[in-house]
């Protein structure tokens, strides 16, 4: 999968992120980077809106297990987030989660064995000229159906 | 503001909650609920996306604030917020956020004093049948601007 077919899948799949005009721009394995354009998702108060700030880093934990994970029968569920707001968000804004080898083994072989893995994914989201506007705590789970 | 021009206010400040079709359904002095419906926040899994859970919540604050608040020049403003997916929302969701009198008082009097007030408030979202969804805490300022 190439980041042009996960932003289509991203877009097909959650109609929100296809209104915050969410661009996957990287995908492989252990590692997924997105961005959104400021203009669908700044507010009258000229900054980027809370909850588009939430949905770029979140998605990421999706898209990752996507990429990296190959457990038939499993699916990536968001179970808690904790999300810090920095500073006010200008500009285009942009993310990068990633995963270890060890860490995408450990929980493939959680899932396999007990039907469920936790992983968990720190992501900043940061501005056009590189400042952190959110730090994100993702809490996740590879959950067999 | 009645509920209908919260409505109204909230959907031209922040586009993004126009288009998940948000609705103010009451608001009043330290009390304020919104909703939001399936149909542009259902993803391709059946389910309520998560940004629209977290925005419907966090939202909340801003509403509350304004409803409640009466410190000249101030603005609320979120600064973290921790959210707990509780099972999957297949309906409409809603979700309300209060604060007593006190709590109002001091933040208000912080505020006056220190030109900044921290408030916290807790949110439950549930769907048509009553089920928690998600829960959200909310960390808000109201600062001097």
């Amino acid at each position: 999968m190439d980041a042009a077919e996960a932003t289509r899948q991203a877009r097909r799949l959650v109609p929100v992120l296809d209104a915050m005009g969410l661009e996957v721009t990287e995908v492989a394995h252990g590692r997924a980077s997105a961005r959104i354009p400021l203009a669908p998702n700044v507010n009258h108060f000229g900054v980027v809106y809370a909850g588009s700030l939430f949905s770029l880093a979140e998605m990421l934990g999706g898209v990752l297990a996507l990429a990296s994970f190959t457990v038939d029968g499993c699916v990536p569920l968001v179970r808690r987030v904790e999300i810090d707001f920095r500073r006010p968000a200008r500009t285009d804004v942009h993310a990068t989660a990633t995963m270890t080898d060890d860490d995408i083994a450990r929980v493939e072989a959680e899932a396999r064995r007990h039907g469920r893995g936790d992983y968990a994914l720190a992501v900043d989201v940061t501005d056009s000229a590189g400042e952190v506007v959110a730090s994100i705590l993702g809490h996740y789970q590879l959950r067999r159906l």
